[in-house]
């Protein structure tokens, strides 16, 4: 069994049925994933769900109780299966409707004759939710307690990310080490598990791969000690070499 | 409210905590949501969990019983981290050991020198478990149940599919069109949603996207009826003629 490494842990719940139906490739995780590792904190769950309602409040209160900080993406905009921020409202039994702030933002950013009723929607916001704003095009996402709401158009999300930095407070860092090497993964199964063993705040993983026609194996170490996955890498060296494997670069 | 399709629904568990550091991307969903799709199999939730035994046992017995389907990826090769066999046992209170059907199809597929005991893990799978086989690189998948376990190397996993196929039984296949506009999500909101009213049974959902610097969105309908989404496609252009927006090719 392997020692949990102390941590701040994160879900990030993926809203859309263009996901799930295999439409569009979700590219959200990955870069809220390397953002929240980069502020100590780690992704622990990620659900990715339908544009359902109560499938929504469902989650959302499941999760939130679990994990310190949430994050969804998806269903913030004007159409009519944008409906993240309602569910979020009732998630929380919060008052949906016209956020002062977030329409104010939205009046601004947009001429009178363009400021329809589709663009005055993305001002409905629950009450009280703190907002996080768009440097990209105009309408915000909002926090309400741990739980954060992001759009799901991936340029957009990742234009957000850096103005909650101060927002989110995270554990230590997360270091990670990778050595490929030549080899298959059953012919270093037991010498990697010997040295998981000998490294319990380390988290060892072991990932196969192909690459132009040959297979290799990634050996990724993991910990908040820097030391550590020098001393553990060090170890797997030592087999390595004894192994007669060689050592590549990806 | 839209009105659910009657539909024969799965889930996809993504085991592996290199998903969630967002050091790999993944692909499975994708591949495995499109092949469902044509078995007439909706995928209706997703979740990703990292390599721990109590959360694969937990997500496993809470999605079993909501779902006709569920998929796990990966976790079922040699190393110390793959640990999906082992808790997939413990979540059905079945024995984890030699299986004997997968030990020969292993012992059939190395020379005996290269069968080692990384190897012979591969074959460590739930007593009494259905093997799904791998044309691939020979370590077989497996069924418990409902439960499907598969590998997490994608193209391995790709493989297998299509020798589930006469395992499946799906419901009504679910086509889908998509309509491309050059417009934005706001100018169409209330438009989309009145023809959304009037078509319950068709799913429809609106994407922003950007395509060589221009914004556009694609219009996705849904439906197991081919004449209910010609229609409802239909409605929406006459709409869009109305308002002079520009059908494109995506």
């Amino acid at each position: 069994m392997k020692k949990a490494i102390k941590k701040v842990s994160a879900a990030i719940i993926i809203i859309g049925n263009e996901i799930l139906s295999g439409r569009t490739q979700d590219i959200n995780l990955l870069n809220l994933a390397k953002w929240l590792n980069e502020l100590g904190v780690s992704v622990d769950e990620v659900r990715i769900i339908p544009d359902i309602e109560k499938t929504i409040i469902n989650t959302v209160n499941d999760l939130k109780t679990k994990f310190k900080y949430v994050f969804t993406t998806g269903g913030i905009g004007p159409t009519h299966d944008d409906i993240t921020s309602k569910s979020i409202s009732k998630a929380f039994n919060l008052t949906y409707g016209i956020h002062d702030e977030a329409f104010k933002i939205l009046e601004k950013y947009y001429t009178p004759e363009k400021f329809n009723k589709g663009r005055q929607k993305m001002a409905m916001i629950p009450d009280k939710a703190e907002l996080i704003l768009n440097p990209s095009s105009g309408a915000p996402g909002f926090i309400v307690e741990n739980v954060y709401c992001l759009p799901g158009v991936p340029s957009i999300l990742k234009s957000m990310l850096g103005g909650m930095n101060n927002k989110i407070i995270g554990g230590k860092k997360i270091l990670s080490t990778t050595l490929s090497l030549r080899t298959v993964e059953s012919e270093i199964a037991q010498s990697l598990e010997d040295v998981q063993n000998s490294f319990k705040d380390v988290d060892i993983g072991s990932y196969p791969f192909f690459q132009q026609g040959k297979v290799g194996v990634s050996i990724v170490m993991r910990s908040s000690s820097k030391n550590l996955i020098l001393d553990c890498e060090t170890k797997i060296k030592e087999f390595v070499k004894k192994k007669n494997i060689q050592i590549i670069q990806r």
